[in-house]
C-alpha cells in the first residue's frame, strides 16, 4: 500500500511538476509512477497509482488535494438532500483515464507482475464526502447514518454501483485483482457494519464475482480464487480488529488485516476458508533494520507457512521511509518464504 | 469524558474570556466548569476539569492550544539527547494549582457526588512531546521508540514517577477516584506494548496503590476497590480491543473500553476480576433519541447487570452534542438500572 509515494526520490521529482491529480488523471505519468517501486523494489506485483477520491467528482462532488493537508471536498454533504444530490455515473466514460493507465501498465509490465486495480469502499468514500477531508472522530458521516438512514442506505447503494461497476471496468482493461478499501470503517462497531455498511461492501463484491466468470461453488473449491481461476479481490481496513467477520462477511477473497492484531488471532477471526493480507506496522519501516527483521520473522511465524498469506504492511508506507529499508524487507520476506 | 467542555453553552460563556490554560491554571474557574456538568446532568461523578498535556510544562516541554487545531508543543522532542534533556520535577509545587483546583472542588461537591481526577500516561504523553500536536500515525513517536529504545524506557520511567507523584498528589488532595488516560496507546500492538509500555504504566498503578493505604490481597478481597476500600484507579484508552488483556496487566481497578469492542467480549477479554467502563459511542449522542436508547440498552445488556460495571462512553463528548441528548442519556441510564 502506497508502494509508489513520495518516500521514492524519482516521484518526489515528478510532483515538483505535477500535482497528485495531474498523475492520477494522465496515464502516461500514471503509468511511470506505478512502475517506480516495481523498479527498485522486488515486489511481487504493481499497484495502480491512482487516488480513492477520483469517484466523486463524477458522483458530484469535486475535490483537491490541499498540499500538505490532505483532500479537501468543495461542499462536503450535510444533509439528507445533499447525500440524495449524488448522480450515477459510468465509470468507463467518466474514469476513462484510469482504464487507459491500467491497459498502458499491462503492457509495460509485459507479465513481469500482476497488476492489482482497486477502489474506496462505501464508508470511506461517504466519510470523505460528508466529513470534507480527513477525520479523526467521523462525526457528521454518523450523525447522517444514525439520523437519517434511509437516505444514508440510498447513498450508498449508488457509491456501491458505481464502484462495483468501476472494479469491473478495472478488470476488463487488464485488472489482474482488484483492492476494496475501506479505510477508515474501523470506526463502527460490528453491530453498525452489519447495519449501514455490509450490505452496500457486500453487493460489490457479489457484483466483481458476478462479472468475472467463476460461479461461486467452483471459487469455494479452487481456493479463495488464488490459483488463477476469477480474479482474486481484496478488502482492507485500519483498525478493524473487531470487524474482521463482518468484513470477510461483506466479501473478498482476501481479508486485509491491521499491526493491531496478531496474524494467527486475525486469521482465527476471519476463518480458514480466505487468505490473508498482512500485517507489518509500516511505522517500522522506518526504523532499524533489526527490528524489521524481527517483526516480520513474527508476521511469518504466525503465518505458518499457511496457503494464502500474503506479507504486506498494515497500511501504507509513510513519507519519510528510508527506500533501502522497503527494499530489504522485500529481499527479506522472500528470502525467507522461498527457502 | 469531558463532561464539561464546548458542548455546554456555559463553558463556551467562560471560554469568550478565558483560554483553556487560563482555566486550567485557576482554581476557581477548574472548579466552575468542572460543576457545571455536575449541576446539568444527572451524573453519578465529577470529573475534575484540567488538561492531560499540564505535566509537559514542569518537565521542560512547553506548549500551547492553537485554536481549532488543538494541541502545539513548541520544539517536539525528536532525538536522544531531547528525550534525556526532561527534568523531573514535584507535582506539589509545579501542579498546585490543579491540587488546589481539586480542594476547592471537594469542598463545592460537598459529598454530593465524587470525584474523578486523572493524567495521561506514558505513550499519550510521550507521543504529544515527540509529535508536536495530535498524530495520525505516531511514526516520530515510534521511530524513537524502536529505534531507541534505552532513551525511551528512560523517558517513559521518568514520565511514570511524576503522573504516579501527581495522582498520589491529586488523591492527597481530595481526588475519590483517578484515571490514567492512555488515549492513543491503541496504535501499539500487543507486542509492542508489553515491551514498551507496560512496565512504565504499571509502576503508575503500583505507585498510586502503595500510597493508598490497602494492600493488594486486600484489594483483590474488596472487588476491585469499588465497595470503598482504597481508592479507585481506571485505565482508559481508544482503538484498544487487540490490548485489553495488557492494558489490564498494567493495572487498574477499572478497565475503559471504546465501542469498537461489544461490552461483553472487552470484558471477557480483561477478565471477571476487575471492572468494566464504557462503552457508549459518543458520536451516537448526535444523533436521534432512539438510537441512542437502543445502543444504551445494547450496552446494559452485554454488562448483564453485573456489578462493577460503569456506564460511560468510549471517548469524549464531541462539541457539537446536544446538552439536552446527554441529559436524557444519564436520566435513561438510571432509569433501566435502578428498576
Amino acid at each position: 500500500m502506497r508502494q509508489a509515494g513520495r518516500y521514492m526520490s524519482e516521484y518526489r521529482t515528478l510532483r515538483e511538476r505535477y500535482s497528485l491529480l495531474d498523475i492520477c488523471r494522465t496515464p502516461d505519468l500514471a503509468t511511470e509512477v506505478t512502475l517506480q517501486p516495481v523498479r527498485r523494489i522486488d515486489v511481487d506485483a504493481a499497484i495502480l497509482f491512482s487516488d480513492l477520491l477520483l469517484p466523486l467528482e463524477p458522483l458530484g462532488i469535486p475535490f483537491d488535494f490541499i498540499r500538505g493537508e490532505g483532500p479537501a471536498i468543495e461542499t462536503p454533504l450535510r444533509s439528507e438532500a445533499d447525500l440524495a444530490r449524488v448522480r450515477r455515473f459510468e465509470p468507463r466514460e467518466s474514469l476513462g483515464y484510469v482504464l487507459e493507465a491500467i491497459r498502458q501498465i499491462k503492457r509495460a509490465l509485459a507479465g513481469r507482475v500482476p497488476l492489482i486495480g482497486f477502489a474506496g469502499a462505501p464508508f470511506t468514500l461517504a466519510s470523505y464526502a460528508i466529513e470534507g477531508g480527513h477525520s479523526s472522530n467521523f462525526a457528521h458521516t454518523k450523525l447522517l447514518m444514525y439520523g437519517a438512514p434511509a437516505a444514508w442506505h440510498r447513498f450508498c447503494d449508488t457509491l456501491a454501483d458505481v464502484i462495483g461497476d468501476y472494479l469491473v471496468a478495472q478488470i476488463d482493461a487488464g485488472a489482474d485483482a482488484v483492492m476494496v478499501f475501506d479505510s477508515w470503517v474501523g470506526a463502527l462497531n460490528a453491530s453498525d457494519y452489519r447495519e449501514f455498511i455490509l450490505p452496500h461492501t457486500k453487493k460489490i463484491f457479489d457484483r466483481v464475482e458476478a462479472a468475472t466468470d467463476v460461479a461461486p461453488i467452483a471459487r469455494a473449491h479452487v481456493g479463495a480464487g488464488l490459483d488463477g481461476a476469477g480474479v482474486p479481490t481484496i478488502h482492507f481496513g485500519v483498525g478493524t480488529g473487531s470487524i474482521l467477520g463482518e468484513m470477510r462477511d461483506a466479501g473478498g477473497d482476501v481479508i486485509g488485516a491491521d499491526w493491531r492484531t496478531p496474524l494467527d488471532e486475525a486469521w482465527d477471526r476471519i476463518g480458514p476458508d480466505r487468505a490473508v493480507q498482512g500485517n507489518l506496522d509500516p511505522t517500522l519501516l522506518l526504523g532499524p533494520l533489526d527490528r524489521i527483521f524481527a517483526a516480520t520473522d513474527d508476521v511469518l511465524a504466525r503465518a505458518g507457512g499457511r496457503a494464502g498469506h500474503i506479507f504486506n504492511l498494515g497500511h501504507g508506507i509513510l513519507p519519510s521511509t528510508p527506500v533501502e529499508h522497503v527494499q530489504a524487507l522485500a529481499r527479506y520476506v522472500h528470502q525467507k518464504t522461498r527457502q
